[in-house]
């Protein structure tokens, strides 16, 4: 340490928000040197290093073989599957000299189908999986929380690629086992969360989040054991209704009642036997799209006025598109704002406007609802009788309690990270990159592909943040920038010849070692670096060498124990390998 | 092999110039996928892979610290410096969604220095070397010759921060002698060459050249031990000459000499008994340099009519400035072309343009030049009494023969590519980012500065060039993507089981073996893609196991041996250990 690169830091970095980001920034791991850009010093890239060795070893064990690409490629490729428009403002792009499109590749499906499409053309040739370690590029509108959310990101990546969907499924569950044993191996509490397959397109799709309340995705699970991320869940629409004996929809005066509850309000006062609640009042929300050619579309969306329109849920549904605040009200004289009702609405309505609703407004339901005035709601209106809809869209929030959609029982919500995304692809990219192998028979068919994400960067702060405590980091083994902090206390030169013979014991043993040597810091703040640095293991040579002991602390428990410095490099060695 | 991801082609890529480009796609080690840019697949990756492990090895050792910085940054350190308009086209600049300016770092002098001075104070802190194995951008005009020349590729670069110059000498030299470990390791014929500091300004530099004839940069050599590359050859310039009892100029009709060969003709003719020769005819030329600002700028050299002007000698001396042959003559009819004399030309003459002449032109000497009239030349027009200059410049070309500067002998040019690169940077970067540490009397000084590349991804192409033979590829050990390629032949399943068996054992004795264990290939084209692939060993069991013998083959040597199936793995094992 008297020659490391580091300084640690008594104050949190001003827009350090999350705890992993405060440590890593203190404990001199990383540094912000860009927006959303941050330089690995020496101990946060063996960090970095150790989580690559993990992910690689075990895609590496699923017979998955390594390969690695440009992070800039030209458009072509990725006009081809649409995805060049798609992205939007979400990815970098630039020209080169002779003023040719490339981008920073944020993921690299095109690229691998291209590969496998121009040396492979037999089903004797698949099943196939490649992954690849690499820098990722994103241009996050709004880079936070340290490394959780960056613009320059390392990722492990991977495509399999299958003659048909068994084969697609068999390569889907070899990632889902890897994930597992990576996670773990990390330390990384995870949940497996079903997932929307987001601007992707394909079918199946989980996600390994890892549980914190700094994360920034959204998921659910029941006491049954159903999980999904906000995006995916379904709801069970309850069953339509018949029209028969339904009353009839009537328009009432329903003064001062721009929102649900002061409408839900009146309406109790109106019809006390009805027992009216928020969840019967039919609430039409517009929005703007922006679809990726710039084009702009008015959406309104009916959802029962005791939720609201759950901003994630709802882009995951209209993707590629993006979504804005409607303010072009007065441009639509018939969209009466705070009493808009579905009569008006609707691609074959005067407004022309595209109209979905919430799946619980089955037909015959039964809904209060603005009446097109000021003032003015109309009460039973009926579903499929008196009101027409373009779709439906799920887009109303989930709330705790909910039903889980299999049954098995009311959801909790709770917030997570995205370590990891499994997904499969189809034949999308390999439709439209031309990717086919002669099967057994001598016909062509399509390649079926998955692709697969690890957060290789991300995963040095979602370990730093479930694992850290108020004393600073806390690395698990083969995780941690060195096996073993050995820190020399005191002036006394027996002390640092005890401490330099034991560091290079350990070393000898296959150990890595952090070796405070500092000569002239005092034995407070080198604990106190110690605790904020995080070794699991942390060896205290000081004044108990005067007794023959040094002392053996766990970094994690806490636990302290006295060794006999003769034979201590046994000891810690045992206490190293945990 | 039977599932790794490779084809290897019989045919060469149509695109390929050199022979890495052509052996790397045809083993299937590289894939072009951009204009530029290249996949690596599995056996190449690990070649790649290998190769830093030895540079991370040798750095480690001369204790230079591990950091990693993004590629993707901001436009304002480089701006600070100047390089950010000094590197004109070559580099890939980019908006994000903001606006804001960023470039594809080509090196990151600049980022170094921030981030010493953001966390460094004191002497006490130095000498400091730190380093990063990188991908790296530049926006090549021409990509060629496969992985010798691309736009992204991967380096290692270091730097050095030492508070006085005797500091900045230890930490070059300690770069120094662990680039000549690094590239033994490699396996690397190289030569070390004084080189110009180009761009980067500053004092001592030297490059680490492969000789082989597809090299891009030319150097010098001298029976003595002289070496440059020719940006960085000074001539020795000769004595001048007193003006007394030099012969006044006089003006010849010179009809039809528009080239130096025909000048000469006419003034042997003219006067025989003097002896004239091309290297007694000034030539000037007229080019424009290009500022990074994008002005124009006209400028005459003046060179000795035997030698032509090297573009990269000239393009070493004016950089950052750029040049682009001369077109407007039209707007200069003082420059009579083929016949432009030095009468005419400089900074405070009529046309105005500056003029620079080679070292050769020292006062006293005696030349036949243009006398700005077609069809006229003028005879002993002497240097200093009847023409100045506005500087001197080594523009001209050295040719073989000519001698060392420092008398070492006559010169020979030879190809190279250039592996690495050291250099004394100075104060340059400190200066301009204000870099200052206290010293030991708590005064402020400014912290001087190394700069040190290896090209990583190059290396693959360079130990390739220089290793290859008409076979295929030939890898060293310890670079090699394997250590051992077994090769099983024949239909009979004694041969495959023995075969599994060997392999294995290599295996577990901690060798990496490349198994070829297709069923139905022909030993033919088994033997044809081993001598491609370039695995130093290579073990074929086959025909001989019937008499209990397999057969060891040094794919350097071409030495065959053969063993005794029983214990040959402990012979394998010596054999790949070297």
């Amino acid at each position: 340490m008297s020659t490391l690169f580091l300084r640690t830091l008594r104050d949190d970095p001003s827009d350090a928000e999350v705890p992993s980001h405060r440590l890593l920034v203190r404990a001199g791991y990383i540094r912000r040197v860009a927006p959303g850009g941050f330089a690995w010093l020496p101990l946060g890239y063996r960090v970095l290093r150790n989580i690559e060795r993990v992910v690689r070893e075990e895609m590496d064990a699923t017979g998955a073989q390594e390969v690695h690409f440009p992070a800039l490629l030209p458009r072509e490729p990725y006009e081809a599957t649409g995805r060049w428009t798609e992205y939007g403002d979400n990815i970098f792009r630039l020209k080169d000299r002779r003023d040719a499109d490339h981008l920073l590749a944020p993921t690299h499906e095109e690229m691998f189908t291209l590969l496998v499409k121009d040396l492979y053309s037999s089903y004797k040739d698949l099943p196939l999986s490649l992954y690849q370690i690499q820098t990722k590029y994103r241009d996050e509108a709004r880079p936070r929380a340290g490394l959780l959310r960056v613009r320059e990101f390392v990722m492990k990546d991977s495509y399999s690629f299958d003659v048909d969907d068994a084969g697609l499924d068999r390569s889907y569950a070899a990632h889902r086992e890897a994930y597992i044993r990576i996670f773990d191996r990390l330390g990384l509490d995870y949940v497996i969360v079903s997932a929307m397959s987001g601007a992707m397109g394909g079918s199946k799709s989980e996600e390994f989040l890892t549980p914190t309340p700094v994360g920034e995705d959204t998921f659910v699970r029941s006491p049954g054991g159903y999980a999904a991320n906000v995006e995916a869940v379904r709801i069970t629409p309850p069953e339509p209704i018949p029209f028969d004996g339904l009353p009839d929809a009537h328009v009432e005066d329903t003064p001062d009642t721009p929102t649900i509850d002061t409408l839900v309000e009146v309406a109790q006062k109106l019809f006390p036997d009805e027992g009216y609640t928020a969840a019967g009042t039919l609430k039409n929300v517009v929005v703007t799209l922006v679809h990726p050619d710039g084009a702009r579309e008015p959406l309104i969306i009916g959802i029962p006025g005791d939720r609201e329109v759950d901003a994630k849920r709802l882009e995951a549904q209209v993707a590629p598109a993006e979504v804005e605040p409607f303010s072009e009200f007065d441009k639509h004289p018939e969209l009466v704002k705070g009493y808009i009702g579905p009569q008006a609405l609707g691609a074959e309505s005067a407004s022309g406007i595209r109209y979905l609703v919430d799946p619980r407004v089955v037909p015959g339901s039964r809904w209060i609802t603005g009446a097109n005035e000021p003032g003015r709601h109309v009460f039973d209106l009926v579903a499929g009788r008196d009101f027409g809809w373009d779709g439906v869209i799920e887009a109303a929030e989930v709330l705790p309690g909910d039903p889980a959609p299999d049954g098995s029982g009311p959801l909790e919500l709770a917030r997570g990270v995205e370590m990891g995304h499994i997904f499969q692809l189809g034949r999308k990219y390999a439709e439209a990159l031309g990717l086919q192998v002669l099967d057994e028979n001598g016909k062509l068919v399509t390649v079926t592909m998955g692709s697969y994400g690890v957060g290789v960067s991300r995963a040095v702060a979602a370990i730093a943040e479930s694992t850290h405590d108020e004393l600073g980091l806390c690395w698990p083994r083969g995780i941690a920038p060195a096996d073993v902090h050995v820190v020399a206390t005191g002036k006394d030169s027996a002390v640092f010849e005890a401490a330099d013979r034991l560091a290079r014991e350990l070393v000898d043993a296959g150990l890595t070692v952090l070796y405070d040597d500092r000569p002239k810091v005092s034995p407070g703040v080198k604990f106190k670096d110690a605790e904020l640095l995080g070794m699991p293991v942390i060896v205290t040579v000081g004044r108990g060498l005067e007794q023959g002991v040094i002392e053996l602390r766990d970094r994690a428990t806490g636990e302290r124990e006295e060794v006999p410095v003769a034979g201590a490099a046994t000891r810690i060695l045992a206490a190293a390998r945990g």
